[in-house]
């Protein structure tokens, strides 16, 4: 994501620069392979989140590989660089495969005039270094759809074509208010587009919270591409949007049926596995100096309140359907246990 | 209070300017006499809310006259002015009674080369216009125990002499880590002395959450000073404190013992009904730019929650001991209805 330094206006979300379409039969021009295209992301974003998920559902970890920047960024012009360190574990501050330091680098190998925003997720191919796509919801709606071959045995579907229509309209309410509704509402221009954002983001919460009392997933049985979109604001919601970006009507611990319905995903293999509650408490509370002028990082909750115990079995359902869930995170993947 | 516009370092009370000390007796040099003095307060203070609830516990609202600064103070040389404002109720932007806009005034009028900051409460005497105190706990201490004649009746005993040590043991933790605490937190210069005051503030929290969880008040069987110097903060901590100051390890009302003992001094008279949390909220977020320099201020909770039922009468104690509760309000000192 891109971060305003100094709202001014109220924030919308830049159309991806760049959206290359990969899939396994290669008729958008790309295919593909096992080894060819590299994913970099910040741990702390929650577009970024949405395609980590995925593609750990659905095995793609040995195809793409994935590399991760610094939770701190420098804004320059605006925009955070997207940056590897030797903090985060690149060595010398450069991707060890691609060899960049910025993410921005890849955005110029793609296009040497580029002057505009820089995002994550950013999907490279490795051989020339250039940006495919920061597209991310269609990045991960072509993982979820397109990579057969690729993916794992037991790979679920997270957009069954009986559900689809279901699944884009939860998706749009979701996205407006709730996704882009935490930054819209913390990086308000003033009083009156605060009140407006923030009264739109609860008052989505509150109708989630209804729709989910009496149903495991938002939609059908089964962990959809509905839930993974939720699940990534709400994971950072009480760490980080709530004080942060002054959405603190409730804290999402108030909510009964939607943090259990978070917890029973971070539970599950896929979602907390891929969550770190450091990065993205550093990354929000030290980026965004227009909004939190000391850096000073904020404790927030103790996240080992993930791990209760959240009786969402009890309504039925089955993360998986028919599929499994997928197996341990690739050892170089790991993120720090909260036990 | 005095406000930091860039915390530079870590805050600290200044001592009182001025500690005229007033009873009933003169022993001090001035004597309580019914209309001479006017308590100046702000409604978002904490300090001056230990004033207030005590004046209107002991019955004093006759005796000493009470007048509301607006909660947006201008900050000048990095302190807030505390000016009376048509908008709260000041016709011309002037208190009637002392006819000054600024509290600074009294001082000046006290001091004519002062320079120090300017804090509330203040307590003025009318004929001179002179400040005569601004030491907020000695006040609150002598209406509790000197000012004898013009008290209520039936006004509690706050200060017993057999529980002074105990009050003072409990205050002494109180103030250093929690009613100081959310302002060391709010404006630690960096991110260690953030870390330290955040967990000292919520370590004495938890301490309290364990001492309250089997008995009614923090001193005795009935209310007492330790409770009206801590409630100054607890009401204020979810609506102000937990995301201005990023006290945010917990919420109030995460605390089962502490939020029902708020919850049941808020709704014992003398204390919900000397809260404002449409003043704390806007004081907070608006005053404090080097913190939120948006001036957006955040929604914060319902604050209908502190009118739920608390259960602590389960407890035993009684609030005002052989006292019983003052009566209503005076009519142009009351609040907004929560319901």
């Amino acid at each position: 994501m891109r971060a305003n330094q100094v709202p001014t206006e109220e924030i919308k979300r830049e159309p991806a620069a760049f959206d290359d379409r990969v899939t396994a039969d290669g008729r958008y021009g790309r295919t593909a392979e096992p080894g060819r295209y590299r994913l970099i992301i910040n741990r702390a974003c929650p577009w970024a989140h949405r395609v980590v998920i995925t593609r750990r559902l659905m095995g793609l970890e040995d195809a793409v590989s994935l590399a991760v920047t610094d939770p701190k960024q420098e804004i320059i012009d605006g925009d955070p660089h997207w940056v590897f360190t030797e903090e985060t574990g690149s060595p010398g501050g450069r991707d060890p495969v691609l060899g960049i330091h910025a993410l921005r680098e890849a955005y110029l190998a793609r296009e040497p005039d580029y002057d505009g925003g820089v995002s994550v997720p950013g999907l490279v191919d490795v051989p020339s270094g250039h940006l495919v796509s920061n597209d991310y919801d269609r990045l991960a709606l072509d993982m979820a759809t397109e990579w057969d071959g690729l993916t794992r045995e037991g790979a679920p579907d997270l957009y069954p074509e009986t559900l689809r229509g279901e699944i884009e309209e939860i998706g749009e309410g979701v996205y407006q208010d709730v996704n882009n509704g935490v930054y819209r509402t913390g990086f308000a221009p003033d009083q009156e587009h605060y009140d407006q954002a923030v009264d739109r983001l609860f008052s989505r919460l509150d109708e989630l919270e209804e729709r989910l009392t009496g149903r495991r997933y938002l939609a059908g049985d089964h962990i959809t591409m509905a839930d993974i979109r939720l699940f990534v604001t709400l994971v950072r919601f009480d760490a980080a949007y709530h004080g942060h970006f002054k959405c603190n009507i409730r804290k999402l611990i108030e909510y009964p049926a939607l943090w259990a319905y978070a917890r029973d995903l971070f539970q599950t293999p896929g979602f907390g596995d891929t969550t770190r509650f450091d990065h993205i408490r550093v990354h929000y509370y030290w980026v965004h100096e227009g909004v939190n002028p000391t850096r000073i990082v904020a404790r927030g909750p103790d996240p080992r309140q993930w791990l209760l115990p959240h009786g969402r079995e009890a309504l039925g359902g089955s993360p998986f359907g028919s599929g499994a869930a997928p197996g341990p995170v690739p050892e170089g993947e790991r993120v720090p246990d909260l036990r």
